[in-house]
C-alpha cells in the first residue's frame, strides 16, 4: 500500500519538502470525536527547531483541515491535513551532486531520475509534520481511553537518560518539553555534545525510548501481525530509525532465561509480571504492563565535512560540501514522529479488536 | 490481515502445536515455477533439532504439497503447504499454569482461555515449520534470479562469530550448516555455551545476522513500506526475536556523521557505496549493495530452573517446574524462519515492482 | 490479495478439482464462538446434485477441521477446513481442447499452459465447496446475532417464484430446501426446465435473489466500501454470475425518482422506509431495512451440443463433444456460495464497525 | 480501507460538498509518466453541468496538483489533486429534514448526528469530480498501452441508444461529448425525456455502458478479485449505480447454454471469441475481446415533488419539499466517474501482473 499505513484506522502521506504543500488523509475514526486543534497545534511545536541545536529552517507550520471535522468534531469520513511550504529554499539543491546516506542515489534509482530533488523531496523529513499532526489528533483520542505514550532520548554520544520510573508523570513532563529528557542535567549536557558536534560540522546519533501506559492486555496477534511487528513497521517510516527493539531487545542475546523471565503475580486481582524485560508483549501480544520499546536514530548525513559522492548526471565522483541549513542532530526532532507512529499503530490495533465505534466511549 | 502477510505475494499461517496438522497457503507466485520440494526438504532439516544441545521431540516433518502445484511447476494458483503433527505429546500441558515469557498469559487475555493450551498452540515454535517450508520456496525463486540470503548465529553469550566476507561463498556455506556460524571454533564455544545452560536447567539468548546479496537497488517504498518496515514487521513474526537493527542499527546512537556516512564511489560503472553503514537500504529503499540485518533471539523461557507463575484458572500464584521436551537455545532454529520471512519479504516487494510474472524469467 | 477476501473477517481459498484436497482459512473470528459441524454439515448438503436435475457426480464432502477450533469453540486462531477430492474422474479432460465459456482459455493465457486442466482446476464450481462450508460457519454465527440470510431462485427461463413474503419465515423455509424456491409449484415448473434443457443437451441460466433481516443500519461505507461495492465484489466469485444488482437494480433504469423514492416514516419510534426500492442500502450504507439483491447466473457452458472451438496445444480449431458428468443448470447448486459471501462480507462490515469481540455476545 | 480503493495502483478520497475543498490522493504510479494536465482539465469538462438538462450549479473545477509530479512528470510519489469549493450554497441544507433516497438517513445511523449535512457531506456527487480527475490521469497512461475506456448513456426511460459497433471509433466520439449517446438522434430524445421530467418535478434513471478495448487477456483473478469482482467494487462507488453486469448479464437468466456460449476460433494466429457474450471476461480473468459493462443508474431523488420524510432532529414525520440547485437526471454525469472507476481498476490489476514499471514503456 505504500504510502498509506493500516487497516481499521489509516494513514495516507503525501507531499515533497519544497511541493506547495504538504498533507496526510487520516481514515476510519469515528464521528463524534473532540477535534483538538489547539493540543495538535502544542505537538507541532515539539518538533520545531530547538534554539541552537537545530535547523534555522523554522517553520511555524499551521496545521489546515479541510475536511472529516464538522464543528469540532470529526465527521467519521477522512480527515485530510495540509501543511504548506512556505520557507521552502530550492537554491542550495540546484545541481547537488547526491547526498551520501540520504536516499538521493536510492530515489534516483527508483525514481530514474523523475524525483524531486529538492530538499529531498518526499524523503525530507518535512513530511514527519504531517505525521506530527495527525499522531497529535490519535494521540488525543487514545488519551480520553486512558492510553499514554511518551518517548525521551535515552541515549546520546556518551549519555544516557534516566529510565522512566513513574511512566504517567514522565510522560506528562516529556509532553511539555521540547529536548525531551527525564533527567535536566543530562539534557543539557546532550545539548552540549550537539554543539560541539555541530561546532565540527558534524552530527550526532542517539536513541529514542518509549513507553505507552494503559493499553489493555489481548491487543496484536500471534505471528505476522504482531505488536512488534507492527509497532517496528510504523517506526521506521520515521527517517534515521535503523533499529527497533522492545524491552531487554538486543541485551537479550547476552542473557541466560533465569536473567529475563518475567515471573508472574497477582496483584489486586490481576495477573503481573514482576519484572518486565519483554516490554509489556508476549507472543506479539499486549500483557497489560506498560509497553518499553527503543529506537535507534543514526546521526543526519547531513554535515559540513567534505564527502566523497556521486555526480548522479554525471556519472563521475565528485566531492560535496553542503552549504544550507542542517540540523547536527535528529533525534529530538524525530521523537513527536515516533510518538505518532506509536498512536496511529495502537488505534489501528485497537479498532482491529473492539471496533471503531469504540473510541466514542471515553472513558 | 492477522495471519496473512504480504500483498503481491502472500502467506496464510494455519494450526496448533498439537493440533491435527499445520500448514499455509502462499499465493501470488506466477505459473511455470519450479516446485523443489528436494531443496524443500533440505530446509526442513535446517530447522530440525541439533543433537546435543536441542529438544528431543523431532519430527521428520515431510512437507505435502496439496494444491498449486502440478507435475513440479506451479500453477499460479494458491499452493496449500501441510505438515502433519505426529509427535505431539500433550500430556505435559494438562492443568500446566501460565508458562511466564511465554504467550500463555496474553492468549489467555485475549482469547478468554477459549485458546488451544497444548503446547503453546498457534504461539508454538512449531509453527515455524510451515513458515520454513514456505521460505524455502521463496529462496529457491530468488535464488533463480540470483538473489541470495544467508544467516548466521552473530552473538550467543560472549561468543562473537566473525561477520560476512564473501558473502555469497559463506551463504553457500550457511545453507549446509545445521548450526550455522561462520567461524568453525566459534561454533563449537557456541555449542558448549548451550550445552553448559541446558546443564543448569537454564536457556541462553543470542543474535541472528543474515545478509542479502544480488537485490537490486530501488527496492522498498519511502515511508510506511520500507524495506526496513517490512522485514522488520515479518520478522518480528519469528518467536522470540525482540529486537531488529539495519546496518549499524542501534550503534548509529553513539556516533558521529562523519563516522558511518557511506561516501559514494564508481565503480564499473555503477554507483556503489565505499562502506555499508546503512545495510544496504538508505530512504527505506535498497540502494543495490548487500543488505544486512541482525535479530536479537531473547533466550527461551523454557527452563527447568522453577519458576513463579500463576494459574489462570484459579487466580492463584504458583511454582511452576517444567517436564516434558525443551529446547536450551533456540536461536539456530529461528534461523530458518528468518530467511524466509527475509525471501517472503523480498518476493512480495520484488513482485509490486516489477510484477509477479518477473519470476518467470531466470536470470 | 488474489485468493484472499476481507479484511477483519477473511477467507484464503485453494485447490484445485481433482487435486488431492480442497479448503481455506478463516481468520478472523474471536474466541468461544460454538463451531456447529452439523449446520456446516446440513449446509453442504444444499449445494449437492439434486437428483435428476444434476450431474451424477456427487460427493459427501465431509468437512475437516484442522485448526482453530478447540472442543468446540474457535480459539481466536486461523480455522483451515479441507475437503478430500475422492470422486475425481480426469479421464474425460486428458487432451480436451479449450471449453469455450469456461476459463480454460483464460487459464491458458494467464498461467501459459502450466494451469491444472482437470475439472477446470482452482476454477472449478468444486471450489465452491471450502467458500459453504466457510460460510456455513459465518451464517451460523451471524444467526446468533438475530441477523438471517436466505436466497431464492427468482427466474429460470420463463418461470419466476414469488418475492420474499414473510422474510425470516421465507429463509427458515429455504434452508430446509435443496432446490430453493418459495412457490412449491414454480419449483416443479423450474425443475421440468431443466430436464427439458438436459433432454436437449443443453443448459439454462437463471436468476437469484438474496434478502437479509436483521442487519443493523450504519454497516457499509461511503464511497469505495460501499454494502453495494463489498457484496457485489464478493458475489461475482461465485462462478457464473455476471450480475448483481440491488433493489430496484437495472429497473431503474426507466424510472422516474417520484415512483422509486423510499419515503421514511416512524414506526415504533424508529424510521423505516415505506417501500424497500434501494434494497435496504443509500449510500453504500445499510439503512435497517431487509437487504435485497439479486445475480444473474449464466447456464453453464458444459452443454452436450457439439461446440466449436480450438484445441490450445495446436493452436487449431476443432469440434467439442463434451462426455462425462455435467450440471443442466447450476443457479440452485450457486445458492450456498451465494450465501456464503453474502454472510462472510456482512461479518467483516461488522468486525470493521464493532470489532471482533463484539461477535462473542450472544443477542 | 474505507476511503482508500486499490492495491498497487489505489486512490484516496476526501472532502465534503460544502466543505473547504475536496480532492484525493494517487498513490503507485511509477516516476516518469506525463501528467497531462490539458487532458485532465477535458475529461472534468465532461462532468460539468449540460445546460439546458442539469443543476445550475457549475464549478469550474480547476484540479490543483500539490504533490507526486515535478516538472510534468510523476515523481513516484503520492499524487494529491486538490478541488477547492467555491460555489457552496449551504442555505437550503439548514434544518432540512433526511431527504429519502439520499444517504441522509444512513449517514446519520453510522455518524450518530455528526456528519456534516451540507449538500449530502461526504456522500455528495461533487465528490466525483476528484474521481473524474484521478480516473482522467489514469485514462490517459492507459492510452499510452493502448488500452481505451468509453461509456455511452445506453437507456434512459424507453430510448435504447445503438450498441457500441467499432469501439475505438466509438470511444473516440464519446471522448469529445459531453451528453455521451453514440446515436445523435437519440441523444435528442434522451435530452426530452430529461427536459420532461425536470418539468414535472421528477427524475430520472438510466442505463450505461462501457466498453474497454486493447486490454491484454490473462488480467483478474480467479475467485474473490476476478475482474468482475474488482470492477463491480469499483463501479458501486459511484453515487446512484445500483446494479452491475458483464457481457449479456442478467439476459442469461432466461438463455440456454446454446444460446450464448462464445465459440472459440482463430483469428490471425489469435484465439478469439465468435461473439462476446460474456463480455471479456471467463473465470474472472480477460480473455483479450472487448470488456463490455452495464451500470444501472437510479433517478436522483433530488426532485421538487413534496416527499414524506422524518426530521430527524425531531424524530417526526414532515413534508419535504426541495428548493435549490438539482439535476433532474445524473446519468451522463456519472459517466467520468464510471469511465474512472474502471481505469483505476485496470491499473491497479496491471500492476499487479506487469508490476509497477510496466507503465514506463510506452506501446
Amino acid at each position: 500500500m505504500k504510502n498509506t499505513f493500516g487497516s481499521n484506522i489509516s494513514i495516507t502521506l503525501f507531499g515533497e519538502s519544497h511541493g506547495e504543500m504538504i498533507g496526510c488523509v487520516l481514515d476510519g475514526f469515528p464521528a463524534g470525536l473532540p477535534f483538538d486543534e489547539e493540543y495538535i497545534s502544542r505537538r507541532m511545536d515539539l518538533r520545531r527547531p530547538v534554539p541552537g541545536i537545530s535547523t534555522t529552517r523554522s517553520e511555524p507550520d499551521p496545521v489546515h483541515c479541510v475536511s472529516g471535522v464538522y464543528r469540532g468534531f470529526t465527521c467519521g469520513t477522512p480527515i485530510c491535513l495540509l501543511i504548506p511550504n512556505t520557507q521552502a529554499d530550492s537554491r542550495h539543491y540546484e545541481n547537488l551532486p547526491a547526498r551520501p546516506g540520504h536516499a538521493d542515489l536510492t530515489a534516483h534509482i527508483k525514481y530514474h531520475g523523475f524525483e524531486d530533488p529538492r530538499g529531498g523531496g518526499h524523503f525530507s523529513g518535512r513530511l514527519t509534520a504531517p505525521l506530527t499532526a495527525a499522531g497529535a489528533f490519535a494521540l488525543s483520542i487514545l488519551k480520553r481511553k486512558g492510553i499514554r505514550i511518551g518517548t525521551h532520548i535515552l541515549r546520546l554520544g556518551v549519555m544516557e537518560d534516566r529510565p522512566f520510573r513513574d511512566p504517567v508523570q514522565d510522560i506528562n513532563a516529556l509532553d511539555e518539553t521540547v529536548f525531551p529528557v527525564l533527567d535536566a542535567e543530562t539534557a543539557e549536557k546532550m545539548k552540549q555534545i550537539i554543539q560541539k558536534a555541530a561546532a565540527e560540522k558534524d552530527s550526532i546519533g542517539g536513541m529514542l525510548e518509549s513507553c505507552v501506559t494503559g493499553l489493555p492486555g489481548g491487543i496484536g496477534e500471534p505471528w505476522f501481525d504482531s505488536l512488534e511487528g507492527m509497532l517496528s513497521h510504523a517506526l521506521f517510516s520515521v527517517p534515521a530509525v535503523k533499529g527497533v527493539e522492545f524491552g531487554d531487545g538486543f541485551r537479550f542475546a547476552g542473557l541466560r532465561g533465569s536473567e529475563c523471565i518475567d515471573a508472574l503475580r497477582v496483584k489486586e486481582g490481576r495477573v503481573i509480571t514482576e519484572s518486565n524485560h519483554n516490554g509489556g508483549i508476549n507472543g506479539g501480544i499486549s500483557n497489560g504492563m506498560p509497553l518499553l520499546l527503543r529506537c535507534a536514530v543514526k546521526p543526519t548525513p547531513s554535515i559540513f565535512i567534505t564527502q566523497n559522492t556521486v555526480d548522479l548526471k554525471t556519472g563521475r565522483e565528485t566531492p560535496l560540501s553542503l552549504t544550507g541549513r542542517h540540523d547536527p542532530a535528529i533525534v529530538h526532532r524525530a521523537r513527536p514522529a515516533v510518538d505518532s507512529m506509536i498512536a496511529l499503530t495502537l488505534c489501528d490495533q485497537l479498532a482491529a479488536r473492539f471496533g471503531s465505534e469504540w473510541f466514542r466511549e471515553e472513558e
